[in-house]
């Protein structure tokens, strides 16, 4: 009986100290994890800011350039980033709306902010007629509402800066072929990606603000 | 003897459910810490890019105006970003160096990029004569080695887009007033800052590259 007692007295403190090594380990692993935490916060703000910095990189040209003939056909856009829209569901606009002076399709010209590669190309429910362009340094820029496309775009072509790829529109928000159900503009949008976000939406508010100072011009 | 040994037993079992909840409640909370930092990635980079957008919004002017008097007076930069600095041990250059195309000092005015609040100022061992200024967004922009100053700033006082802090200098590197360790250049550096990170630097460049298009003119 006597030993009995000392080996569940052994047992006991056994579970004990495992029972504390268990809580130290724990607080180990917290503590690593406080520092590794800290360090790389910085690391992952510096990550989004090379992507961000990295659409600087690439961008060229306005999407719409001045005109020739008509130097009154202006452009107009504000920053109605994440504004709520309603078309299919209430969500926040993932770019920026240019608005053309005159509410007319098929004669403002949309030119390719950058150089780069046709992602993708055809019809979207929402974005009607659109074209997306994969930059060289791997930014995504997608052209929406299009009244037609410049020429026959397929996935792979390479695209110049300046390059034109179609006519302003208002196609969209329906089947194939959707048209007038809003005011003819193009939305821009403009999408970086890490590992774990595919599509990481940009405000493209600013970056058009920069390239104002930048229009090429076309006969139209 | 046999009531000991119950006792003892009880308690085993006690201590071990202790131990198995112990495991259950670490175990849980290790579940509920991968799913806060699965999902909010977006919005923690969405934060990140709110506090790049702040600078956006609060630049108004290029740092160094265009001179009425010399219109050949010119500022020439480039992206050195992270370039490897020397001066008190290696590091990452966090900003962008103006150069004046006469490496002159005391001519050269710089002014606020933005309007703020005067934040830091005075002498810095390697930022010489430097001022830094607290925009309305919460951006800190730091302008350094300073010939000298406008006025006599002190924390606090409110400044405004476009208003002179003082001319360009080769201030810094030494004890209080060192001079021509270097050519003579405006240091600018930006910073935001988060919860967890107080000064987060951020490349000055493309945002000058930006400000190009928006110089204001001084005698000089």
């Amino acid at each position: 009986m006597r030993q009995n007692k000392i080996f569940a007295a052994a047992l006991l403190l056994l579970l004990f100290l495992g029972l504390l090594l268990q809580w130290e380990l724990d607080w180990l692993d917290g503590q690593t994890e406080e520092v590794t935490e800290n360090i790389p916060e910085k690391e992952q703000a510096r990550v989004y800011y090379e992507l961000y910095e990295n659409i600087w990189k690439d961008l060229e040209y306005f999407p719409v350039p001045l005109s020739t003939k008509n130097p009154d056909a202006g452009i107009r856009f504000e920053d109605s980033w994440m504004f709520e829209r309603s078309y299919g569901g209430s969500y926040g606009h993932e770019g920026t709306d240019l608005m053309p002076d005159t509410n007319v399709s098929g004669v403002y010209p949309v030119l390719s902010m950058t150089d780069g590669v046709v992602e993708k190309i055809g019809w979207l429910e929402k974005g009607g007629y659109r074209i997306g362009i994969r930059s060289v340094h791997d930014v995504y820029f997608y052209y929406a509402h299009l009244d037609s496309y410049a020429r026959d775009f397929q996935p792979g072509d390479a695209v110049r800066a300046g390059e034109l790829l179609g006519l302003m529109g208002d196609t969209g928000y329906g089947q194939e072929g959707t048209r007038g159900k809003f005011d003819v503009h193009l939305h821009v949008g403009i999408y970086v990606r890490t590992e774990q976000i595919p599509e990481l939406a940009v405000n493209p508010y600013w970056f058009l603000k920069f390239l104002e100072a930048r229009k090429l011009s076309y006969d139209y």
